[in-house]
């Protein structure tokens, strides 16, 4: 699909264009606007939006997703970032060829700007460290471009000394010891598409896109724990209990100009599970996921994992940032757009248990001797870890243990993939089932209805698929693929019909007189 | 959609085109073809169609419909019909005319030919007596014109005196005592959409048709009851257990060539529930149900009420023709195209006890003030009739009964209409669901999937929708609904997101601060 950057929207009546520009700040920095320290120029953005008449989001939710890859365009960002002026307008043709430059050719791109995309699930589920090229991206924005030499990171707020590191400086073993994890980051969006399938809900503004079982990754990260950069500020001021991340990437939302922003408790960062990461896998962080730093947060919601980042702040209470504030909420059942307010709902940070089948395909025809193998993920945030998989053949009656052998090496910060061959004889369609217990045996809602909520996070109810069994060893199913190979066919499209006849009538007649006719007999 | 009847198939590899006259049969009928008596000519006509490569059935189970009215157009039937030659090949055509001539306006035409289509649900739940515009149609082929001055009705097989009536000879009254009742006619597959969206199935070659809620119809039929005719050929000859139905129309199944053929046990007959109709709702048959003459089987399956009859055979077994013994079957959920026979499968006839909400549609938004009317049908085919309906508002734990004075008269062949309006405090997504016991105490299978079959047959489990309830009388939510008004706003789409902030500032700060802050203590 081609972005088309110029695609101005119209001017609302009596409105007329005028010259735009927010100039780029850093000599360095590309694609970076300032929005958080000059209010009047939010506000001169907010007055430059407010003139034209932009796409509405697509209404995907009530009818089915576009066959396309991308899946959705984001036309409504793109046009944000138009009539932004210079600085961002080329962002959004930047940003998608970074995607071709950075991603695996076959990413899902379920929204082309700003780019999310999931690798193929077979592929996830095969490596225990996803590449970088795999990765899955949930950018809430363009991608900035910042030379490493001119970064700086600003540390403010309720800190001792407020002060800056350039990267070289964050570097330095001697002042801060190197630490690197395997972690995974999970988007709270994984496996969205069941809950919009099921019960539409928010579509808000930046797409909260329809994932599948891919917006998960794990990687190993290196960089300097926040808590040291703190002490190396004099740690913080009383009061102080949340850190805000500031990211580069300009946000909007409702009319209004941000940078990204969100924060973490410090508890969180005392622990040691706040990283400052450069690199990814052994190589500098791609552009698309942070060049050239970013945070990691250990077992919270991928939101927090701010990249591009350029400014903490310490704060007596979580970030005013949108999307700290108002979106990654998690609302009761009965809260939807007819009475939504941000005080309703609780912030998602901790990720809670959650597994995924990422291989059958749903609705795969498999044609098996006795046994299916089925492959997936096992993750659990919030300080937990995968302790054990089970797996179901029936809809989530009798369960079999994956046996430990078949599941990766356990991380306290890190998902398992495991594999089982399922035994399994019935034929026709089955609904496969996993789900994970975690070390503290936390374990996973029964249904996507058990957890439903408006904005359509946090799906991590017993994974279901559906799969066409056919038991070869069954004599009947044995002679019906000898016929179909005869004619030269497959099962498969398993709704097209046979092109011969199921049963010739002498075998009919003989097989409806052994069970005693079609009739009753009086 | 425009119709194209010369849109010709292409040859196989080799093959050449040559003339092909299959001629008209009887002055008076056109478009029918008498295939049954002569197995040289079908021998003929498969040849023919074995030259051609034809279209094949659209692949709708597996990827959404098109959002289309025709639904589906059936190419390939159309391409059976042209390569038939003159006799048939405008017989698409001509059946769309008469679909358009005698059908309602806003028909849902499911499968544009053979026709099939249903009316709007709504209109259907209003009225008691269907209108012979909005009556469903489920046609297995093109519609035959057969004058109903030339008409005459063969009666042979194991009777004792074989003979012929003309329609008039069948209206004499002092002869055969008119009969006239209230009956419903339903198709097997209403209601099948609700198992292709959960478990794909027989794509059979002429379409399965994704039929909705509207695929039964209740309409008064006068005619004459086939007890009588038999009677009148001097009764039925030892070992006769069974009466078929022959349909004027040409059907196509695997590469040959049938006249539609059903049949129904001789007991059936002998109860008066096997009519011979002329009438509908005191008018002339009209052409696409059947004119001059069809059956009308009380209790069964829509299939037996065979159109455009024109002969009746005695037989000691059910009939042999493709519609009794290849379709129409129930089958085991673990029987599908990798082992299914036609002996495995029993035939359905009697139609067990059922019922649809008609309204709301799924995914409606319901603004109310503590309760939402449900409107719907029930019906209990096989000798009985539905007592009470249920409905519940959360999925299936709490049931209302519908109060009986809201349920049209009880009639042993008819269904009932009803509507309550069902106490709802609960907003968002609620779960609605209908459910009939008949006279016998049958009630209904509890979801898709505790009857789900090959065929995707007899979809009568609970009817299931999802509505999304806005409860006016919640302060909060009669708030979000007079700023919705303010903005010129409704709810819906109701994933549109607002445009507007859900919540001030100081809002958020005051009731944060009333439930004790964002973070735990200490």
């Amino acid at each position: 699909m081609a972005l088309d950057p110029s695609k101005r929207p119209p001017l609302k009546p009596g409105e007329t264009k005028e010259p735009v520009y927010f100039p780029e700040e850093r000599d360095g920095w590309h694609g970076y606007i300032e929005w958080e320290k000059y209010p009047e120029k939010k506000a001169e953005a907010a007055r430059i939006l407010s003139k034209y008449q932009f796409e509405l989001p697509p209404e995907f939710q009530l009818v089915p997703l576009p066959n396309t890859n991308p899946v959705l365009e984001g036309s409504r960002f793109k046009q944000y970032h138009e009539v932004m002026g210079p600085t961002l307008k080329n962002v959004p043709a930047e940003s998608w060829e970074t995607v071709l430059e950075e991603k695996a050719k076959d990413m899902i791109h379920v929204l082309q700007f700003p780019y999310n995309g999931e690798p193929p699930r077979e592929r996830l589920a095969e490596n225990e460290i996803t590449s970088n090229e795999d990765f899955f991206v949930r950018n809430h924005g363009g991608i900035p471009r910042i030379d490493a030499d001119k970064f700086v990171l600003e540390i403010g707020g309720l800190v001792n000394n407020p002060r800056t590191f350039t990267l070289k400086e964050l570097q330095d073993e001697s002042v801060f010891p190197r630490q690197s994890n395997i972690v995974t980051i999970q988007c709270s969006g994984t496996r969205r598409i069941e809950q919009i399938h099921e019960y539409p809900g928010d579509g808000d503004e930046l797409i909260n896109a329809p994932w599948g079982e891919g917006a998960i990754g794990n990687a190993r990260w290196t960089g300097v724990s926040l808590k040291k950069v703190i002490k190396a500020c004099g740690g913080l001021k009383d009061g102080a209990k949340h850190l805000e991340f500031v990211g580069a990437e300009t946000y909007f939302k409702k009319g209004q100009v941000y940078n990204y922003a969100v924060s973490v408790p410090w508890r969180k960062v005392q622990r040691n599970e706040v990283l400052l990461a450069w690199e990814m896998n052994g190589k500098p962080l791609p552009k698309i996921h942070g060049y050239p730093l970013r945070t990691v947060v250990f077992g919270y919601i991928g939101a927090r994992s701010c990249k591009w980042l350029y400014r903490i702040n310490a704060l007596k209470a979580p970030s005013e940032g949108p999307v700290q504030k108002k979106e990654y909420l998690y609302f009761n059942p009965q809260i939807g757009k007819h009475n939504s307010t941000y005080s309703s709902g609780f912030s998602i940070q901790d990720m809670p248990v959650s597994s995924a089948i990422m291989t059958p395909k749903d609705k795969a025809v498999i044609v098996h001797d006795g046994k299916i193998r089925i492959r997936g993920w096992a993750y659990s945030g919030g300080g937990h870890f995968p302790e054990r998989i089970d797996v179901s053949g029936d809809g989530g009656s009798i369960w079999y243990e994956v046996p430990q052998e078949n599941c990766t090496t356990k991380y306290f910060y890190g998902w398992r993939l495991w594999w089982i061959d399922l035994p399994v004889d019935a034929e026709g369609w089955l609904e496969i089932v996993a789900r994970c217990w975690d070390d503290a045996l936390n374990t996973q809602p029964t249904y996507v209805r058990s957890a439903w909520n408006w904005d359509l996070h946090v799906t991590s109810s017993c994974h279901r698929i559906k799969v066409y069994s056919v038991n070869k060893t069954r004599p009947k199913t044995a002679r019906r693929l000898a016929e179909l190979e005869k004619h030269g066919r497959g099962l498969e499209p398993i709704s097209l019909p046979l092109p011969f006849e199921q049963e010739p009538d002498d075998e009919y007649e003989a097989e409806t007189a052994r069970l005693r006719g079609r009739d009753p007999l009086e």
